[in-house]
């Protein structure tokens, strides 16, 4: 079961050993993923049709999922999991409309103009994964703040199963989110169909979305010939909390992040060695009656822990030291500690924030950095789908009084046609 | 020399060959630099002295850079070029200090507050090349927005030469930008140690700055364990002119791309045969006098090219399909089709404003994207020194209403736990 660690006790215990850092740089499988997409960027359609064989067992020749494929799983959808993916959609599309930026110029002085023009992406491509992991909430989260930012077709791939389908749930959060095109392929080879095109896919600009440790292989590989989207590892929660802290409520967030896969991480920084205890109470009591006991237990066990800690200063040091990927802050007046936060990817603040809110429908995204990676990272959004370019106009005049300058500038670095290029306009 | 290729007179000539593409995705060093960085991982400071001797050819126990040593170089550089530093500098600043994003918040709903906090990158490594590539410019394009940004501390890196010296002009610019630490080390060994830190270098949070094959590759491979900035490229220009450009600017501007070195790429895109004609004639008159002369030659032949079009609606798309990292917009009324660019690093309108001006001293960044990225990347920037965390505040009323339609989404998905987290809320 999961440990409680007191480093009022302890002092300075070594925590570091079940905190999660960012990835490793090299992985075993590297080199057969570099394989699978050399030969997809060379051979096209033929190559993918033969990995999809393979790792799929699915021999398809055609791999576009048709407007009645996706009609058709929309209507077999219930009408209240319809109902919710569609309020769902509408706060994510909300919020993320906050976070548009405008093309920007500036007068900077007379005969001076500098400026950003930003502007969407054309087309991106989005990576939903099969299986057990096919999350419609996934589907919305990236493809919402895509459209918001105006990207102009949004190319969805998700892995068949034995017979060729893909899931419904997928299909229908697909027609919702707006996406343009749907191919029923996975793994490497999708990723490097999208990087590069082939006969059937459209090379995309950017690729999004999680993926296995194959996928996440092959979107770094490929990555700077796309953009992608940062490379995410299991999921986590941090919560802090003090003696005045609903355990209940604290147990059932752990449990929620636990549930994800044996390597998710759930942890709680508290200041009272009592709410540790009944936390603990509360994980045992609450665990008998979920479906996903075993993945729990086991994640609970390996990366879970309950930290007790001085102050709460200590909790919020802590914490901005692990950054973790969803940091509930569950104490007295937390808004007053929000600012203090400097490394988290989202923050949910009092007792009625659970994570599971912003997994699903605040509108916040749910795609966020992990594994410490929040010291660097944000969480995905529409800046994520744009890109900007500098603008810079100079009149005659105001070149002429900066001339000497560059000059100068370009002398110092050898760069002797640089000079020349500005004396010309002055001869 | 440069090729003048007619595209109303070939038709759909093939234009692809000489355009570059972004990077391949594998190369031929990848195995020895993960060896490298595998060794400065586990060896830390010890395995930096090795490579330091075998590839710098110097034996230094010590890479820090002293103050004296600094206020030496400092002191040593000329009076105008440290006024040109300094203007520049401002000129940076002012420009950047545009770009900054507040934290912000919104209160959606009675009961619902959401919003997203900005916060700066907390240490930043910049490397800056050794030997003829050692920029001054450089240091100031990447130091100064992580200091308009935040950052706390910017630790740069730069290889020293045989006697274990570094360039002046470096240090000079290094002082002016506010760099607090800096060490005298380079290649994918300096990435290393700045990925996973040693005992005398601290571990950054990302890692920015140009390099050759073997930084580029590095930084590729410790980007997750921290973040680094767009993998580039060779240098580009593209200039679109018509019957009225100035064919001697255009010369002089292609001239200063293409002495950057062998893989430079100056296109011009004109409407206009007399100008291609005028414009290559003038190259030929320039380059005389140019001491890069051999470099220049060897890229416009192999990477220049004078393309003549049909009208400027062609010229622009042909333009938003390579995707220019510097675009010269020296037809007549270029502000108006600003708008009509879609892709490229940096736009420069008219006639006085060339892109040695924008290198040095205007203030937007010259760190931009190479080789097509510029249609998923963007100019470097104060935002890419800041990272954002999601704020998500609901109240117990505000979560009662919703919290149907989060536990239907989550059963959809098989996460009942995550269900679990809602309805204990409410029991």
């Amino acid at each position: 079961m999961i440990r409680i660690i007191n480093l009022k006790e302890e002092g300075n215990k070594d925590i570091k050993a079940f905190i999660r850092k960012s990835k490793v740089v090299f992985n075993d499988v590297t080199k057969g993923v570099e394989k699978i997409i050399e030969d997809v960027k060379k051979n096209g359609d033929k190559a993918v049709i033969e990995y999809t064989k393979k790792f799929d067992g699915i021999k398809l020749n055609n791999f576009y999922v048709s407007n009645t494929e996706i009609e058709d799983a929309y209507k077999d959808c219930e009408d209240d999991f319809i109902k919710a993916l569609e309020n769902a959609k509408e706060n994510i599309k909300e919020f993320h409309k906050k976070q548009l930026k405008n093309s920007w110029i500036w007068n900077k002085d007379k005969g001076i103009t500098l400026g950003q023009l930003y502007n969407p992406i054309y087309r991106v491509g989005i990576y939903v994964p099969g299986g057990t992991a096919a999350y419609p909430s996934t589907v919305l989260m990236n493809a919402i703040p895509a459209k918001v930012a105006g990207v102009k077709e949004i190319v969805m791939v998700t892995p068949p199963d034995k017979n060729g389908q893909v899931n419904k749930a997928i299909l229908a959060a697909a027609k919702i989110a707006g996406v343009n095109k749907i191919f029923k392929i996975g793994g490497a080879q999708a990723v490097g169909a999208l990087a590069f095109g082939t006969e059937t896919i459209p090379k995309v600009d950017k690729i999004v979305g999680p993926g296995n440790i194959y996928v996440a292989t092959a979107k770094k590989l490929v990555y700077g010939s796309v953009d992608i989207d940062m490379i995410a590892g299991p999921s986590e929660i941090l919560i802090i909390g003090d003696e005045n802290s609903n355990p209940k409520y604290i147990a059932a967030d752990m449990l929620g992040q636990a549930e994800h896969d044996e390597l998710a991480s759930s942890i709680l920084i508290t200041t009272s060695i009592r709410l540790a205890e009944m936390v603990k109470n509360e994980i045992k009591e609450q665990v008998k009656g979920l479906s996903r006991r075993e993945i729990i237990e086991k994640s609970l066990k390996d990366f879970g822990a309950i930290i007790v800690v001085e102050d709460l200063q200590k909790a919020i040091d802590l914490s901005n030291e692990i950054a973790p990927e969803h940091l509930e802050l569950m104490v007295d007046n937390a808004f007053e500690i929000v600012n203090e936060i400097k490394n988290a990817g989202a923050i949910f603040i009092g007792e009625y924030s659970p994570e599971a809110l912003g997994d699903y429908l605040a509108g916040p995204n749910h795609t966020l950095p992990t594994s410490g990676t929040a010291k660097f990272f944000s969480p995905l959004g529409v800046d994520d789908f744009m890109k900007k370019s500098s603008l810079i106009y100079y009149s005659r005049e105001s070149l002429m009084k900066d001339k000497d300058k560059i000059i100068k500038l370009a002398a110092k670095e050898g760069l002797t046609a640089h000079g020349n290029s500005i004396k010309v306009r002055f001869e």
